[in-house]
């Protein structure tokens, strides 16, 4: 938007579409919780996650280059197709939350994080209580520490426009 | 725009949006009076800025992710999420204008200042003459020193355009 | 696409424009094979190639600069002026496919995969199985080796979209 | 464009749009030749250029932020508000051109070429055949030399479609 | 070492001395391993390692920098004191392995690792055929995949050297 | 140190010298308070510092360059002097260290903080608890915040040899 | 060397050592002739190789790592233990040499070239003139274009010492 | 040198060797004036110049090489050979000197002070009163400009040990 087009006002909003790479977690809804809230709140984001549909996920790889009858080399197959996808999003987003189940686990939730700390990006983690001790390193890497997907649409909100949630602002 | 629709006139304009980030001071009105006069000058720009209502940027992290009773941590809860906001800010804009004004410590504006430097950014300092001696180091790393808004949008009306204001042309 | 126009369900593809540069041989019509095949299948993706008319990828540089009467400059000048298309190509895209062929040295194919490596672009090999040896170290630098032009679209797909190919989807 | 809309015909062209920088000689109309001749071959070319006006670039400091008893120092300020636009055009463009001319020291258009060169910039010099001796270090950074306007437009078309000059196309 | 004090018999060695860090598993003694066999195969490497007393890990921010009465804190502070030296150890080395034990959730391990790979360093993994699955990603990510720390050292051994283990040495 | 030199109980320190850049007050002498103690732990760290003779740099840029009339300008030129060393030491430091005392507007202390977080350094900040909310964008920023030289010391002893303060150990 | 050590007619050589990466055929002895030569001459070059015993880079990794009954993994094993080997030597080097042969397809060489080309370093290229066709597009990227080992020691000896080989100085 | 080494008085000199390259004009003795005082002086300099020696950087690479019928590939080859010195002791230089003479073009200089400023490098500039105007652009890209060999010789010594000139110290 040119400034011509701006009045003074929508200053406070910060102008600017946010790549937002929603990394971990796969066997909860918790996406579409932010993307359906990030939706009704008309927040200026786009969203990106790694493919979370597990069968073809693992399967990728020999359903498109061939069996293996070694499944270390099965796996590797997909996992290497599955990096085209993650590393490019993850290379091209502002902002990669990452989110740490109940289940499994959940190593690459982790190696993401890392990435994308060591890209330089504003890293946000979801995760439960019971789990602070274990992610203290990964927490202590991230720019937000949060339990529920609605603070993730409230931090997106807050850094798009600087609006905090109606029911809490400061008086 | 393709060279087809652009006569060799037109080539004196750089043909180019320029992203400037408005770093500092948020007590007075001096991003108002640069965004309207750029307007106004129907210059090629967009505008960003940190949340400049100074409540909320306090207050967010503890707003959005909880209470802290150690005021070192409710303060740092929102720098953090003030930083997803400001980082993406200064690495994506083309210059960086810090303004200075007369009240408070102002040492995040300085912080800014020399994160965009670090970055290889187009650094502009706004500030008035009695701080000319404290922030040497930081006039030093600028490619423009200015005292007032209007200069500010000079600046950019030349950068964009080669036309120097109207009443100071070179005869 | 803002989040507001995205249901959950859309989540699933990753929402984003892959710019896939094709390298390599130029006496078959394996460009073409995966153009068509990846328009007929609706993926999003832009497609770039070296120039691939062979007599005036070697005689640009003389054509256009001046005749050279050793062979060494006249071969030196037309490969500059292919550089400043390749290497931007390359640099600006997300994934390279490099496809060696039955003829030939192809050494200018291998130059551009160690390139594309270097810069940590996601490298997919094509070429045959007779091949496999030679090319052991390129392979081992790529995140997919295909035997064939659909297989390039079949990941393409799988990477934007997460679908299988219907016919070899995991029951 | 997506692969769908895209014939493989089309494939032919690089299906990008070139940054071009125009660099150094500011006193005849070379940057006029090459814009409009791409524009009449109907080039996807954005083509910039540094602030052409001599007595606005040399004065655009002083006059916008306040003048200066020592040469030197009027110098300076206008020399650095200039770099706000070269720096930042260099930075983004894909293509540097530098022009030597036959009048004045030129040492600003030298120095942009070796700031373009340490960028990987895809640098092309033009300049007439009495400056090859001295500009051999620059000529050796270059990946074409030329010396007419109309060469430079022949490279740009050469790079965007693969196509050579009619009148000299190879049979 | 200079060219005049090298004989040609001894450029099969490769003239450099390996920083290698050794992440993860802090349990059991595969560092000491490692470190002593590595020793006594004469190897020019220099092995660092992240502080591994699991209780002055824990309690360091604490200790040092004053008490917390909230457990996220007490971690927090202590995680970013060992940041200091786990990051500039990775930033510094050529090979980063990484070795995931039997116990623990480790995801400070992944995430060590993608730190690595982000950082284009020599990704080396060491792990129990029962975790293949589910480090697929980062075996992936891996220049070698490994079950003993002795792996750790023939591949080690032949960088340096280019030798093989005597008794697997092909014939 | 190559391996064969060490044995695992070494392992137990980093086996690294760090280079730590002390930034900021020039007017105490917190800077001998940690040099003394490190040497006094025997601790392998390289202290840098800014030129900390205030005469000497507030004057270096005319005393050596020429006398300047205007105020701006003789400290423009000492800035740039000091730049020299200062930018040199931070890109090469493992930890940059910046105090923040009560005098003065020390913005130059806040940028170099700003410029070592852009470029990824470890930083720790020193200051008194009455500056915590104007400095906590900086804070947040930080690796580590002290309030004395000694945890400074401390700090480097634990990263260095993973070692806490002998009467703060845990039991 | 301190400046004090060093007289003016020292100057003339670069004092510096410079790091050589000799990437390419392995079957005849042109590195021991280079390594020789320049030993002889008293070059302060720090020459290094890949493993260029071919049967332990073709079967170091399933040495190391356990045999593999398919031919691609087996290759695809060794080839990443090599680039351990191989990327960090190239990444060090100030000068890379590519040396391609009569036999074989060598597109791990072109594969070197590009890599190094792509990292910036000076790229020196060695072969026969039968390829100098084949070869343009790796010859226009690099620095020099040689026949013979000897030419290679003596561009190191003029970067070194700017001498030229006596028998041929100009008069 | 360690911190248990030095005492604090020590820290007032910079604890760090520079690496220093001096570019541009090769027909008066300047390089030798600053190599000299700057070893009286003690000053812990490495300084790197390129080939200084006219006839032997002209020919060096047709001398090596072979010889050319053309000018310009004659000049192309010897240019060439002259940049892997050049570009390496530039990227690996502290401070960038550039000295413009009375005498030729010195193009050849203005792209090296590009080059260096590209990189981030410390530029010094050295020339007469009378190129004032010509070397606007070099000179605001410097953090000095001096007039004459002693004036870098002192930048050098307050740079590395904080001591200005005895006889202009300040009161």
């Amino acid at each position: 938007m040119s400034s011509s087009e701006k009045s003074s006002e929508e200053l406070k909003g910060a102008d600017m579409a946010l790549q937002v790479y929603l990394s971990g977690e796969i066997h909860t809804n918790w996406r579409d919780v932010i993307v359906r809230k990030a939706g009704e709140a008309g927040l200026d984001v786009a969203f990106h996650a790694p493919v979370t549909d597990h069968a073809a996920s693992d399967d990728c790889g020999v359903t498109i280059l061939g069996a293996e009858s070694d499944k270390f080399w099965h796996d590797h197959k997909g996992a290497k197709l599955n990096a085209i996808r993650t590393r490019r999003l993850i290379e091209q987003s502002d902002v990669v939350v990452v989110c740490f189940g109940e289940k499994y686990r959940q190593w690459n939730a982790a190696f993401d994080a890392g990435y994308a700390a060591a890209l330089g990006k504003s890293l946000v983690v979801l995760h439960g209580a019971d789990h602070q001790h274990a992610l203290k390193e990964i927490d202590a890497a991230a720019l937000a520490v949060t339990e529920t997907p609605e603070q993730i649409v409230e931090i997106l909100r807050y850094v798009l426009t600087g609006e905090l949630p109606i029911s809490k602002r400061p008086a």
